[in-house]
């Protein structure tokens, strides 16, 4: 593409560096900008600048927030021998929606993979085993995507916390709610009848 | 969404104020901002601000530009007497982009919208009537988009510029370059029939 403008260009240039914004979204955003009022750019760019900058994260569970101990982690009520690995805080959020969990969480920020060259270093594996080492964890749910990362990382962490007594398990998988089993995927409905669950168990549920 | 921090909050709200961009992509935006190296958000922030502060318009075709003539309006070779009315910097590009044309650009910034309130006004319609006075202008390409705010908008400036002995053509409009006949919608290959052309000007373009 060819710009009248170095500006226009070096701006379009910086927001098609975002994960799935293309050129030609890049200068549709960018000209979106220039249509409003200068207040509106301003408060984008300060917006990002200041989570970029002040941005803290939980000395507990990793998580993105303003203060030292996240409001999950101060929150006296949750059960902190229960403790749910997840990826990021996305998953965090998509877990709280549904109101069911009462413990904590260990945002990992990643899974392994050697493909993008992330290790377990990279990750908060060396603070979770720590805070499993202290004693205090009963029980350890691994939440992260069903891929070959997902249980390559659950697979990593089981190993380090092997012998410490600490009970785990994996979220259910399975056939999703309201789902009807003719169009499931082979290896999922596999797995549901695999890992099938007490009729009595699943009456608790509803 | 519930967030856990108030600068995250913040940044994906002012992200997911866009166009195209919803709460869920800004969050993944902003996550993977968080993820990349703290200069990489400087740099964006920057480029948005510098562009919405330091951002001109050439005086002669309001095309963007970083100085106050564009290249465009600027070369000597280009015909001033013939003027290609756009709507914004995309088309400029895009017709650019084909080399086919060496006449100089006229920038709208929109088009007549009384649906989203954009009247004539808004519009740099003034701008283009007045160069229609000074008497250089022989011919008025109009290339507005096909749709009802396209023709209303070229119509109001065709009215604006009669009398002044100025020829005005709009690009043909009919099968793409490469479309297959029985693919074509009927309103695109009527219109095609009743604006065809000689043959022997056909053979010319090819």
């Amino acid at each position: 593409m060819d710009f009248s403008s170095k500006l226009l260009e070096n701006a379009v240039y910086e927001m098609s560096q975002l994960p799935g914004i293309g050129k030609r979204t890049a200068l549709r955003l960018v000209l979106h900008l220039l249509k409003q009022p200068k207040e509106r750019t301003s408060r984008l760019s300060c917006a990002l600048e200041n989570l970029r900058s002040d941005i803290k994260f939980c000395t507990n569970c990793h998580n993105i927030s303003d203060v030292e101990l996240c409001e999950i982690c101060a929150n006296p009520k949750r059960d902190e021998t229960l403790i749910c690995v997840v990826e990021d805080i996305r998953d965090v959020m998509a877990i709280e929606n549904t109101s069911q969990f009462k413990g904590l969480y260990h945002v990992l920020g990643g899974k392994i993979s050697p493909m993008e060259g992330v290790g377990p270093q990279d990750l908060t594996i060396g603070s979770l085993v720590n805070k499993a080492k202290e004693g205090k964890i009963k029980e350890l749910i691994f939440a992260l995507s069903y891929t070959m990362e997902g249980d390559t990382t659950n697979f990593y962490i089981y190993k380090q916390i092997d012998g410490l007594g600490i009970n785990t398990s994996t979220i259910a998988r399975g056939i999703a709610v309201g789902d009807e089993l003719e169009y499931a995927d082979e290896v999922t409905l596999g797995r549901s009848i695999l890992n099938r669950i007490p009729f009595e168990g699943s009456l608790k549920a509803n």
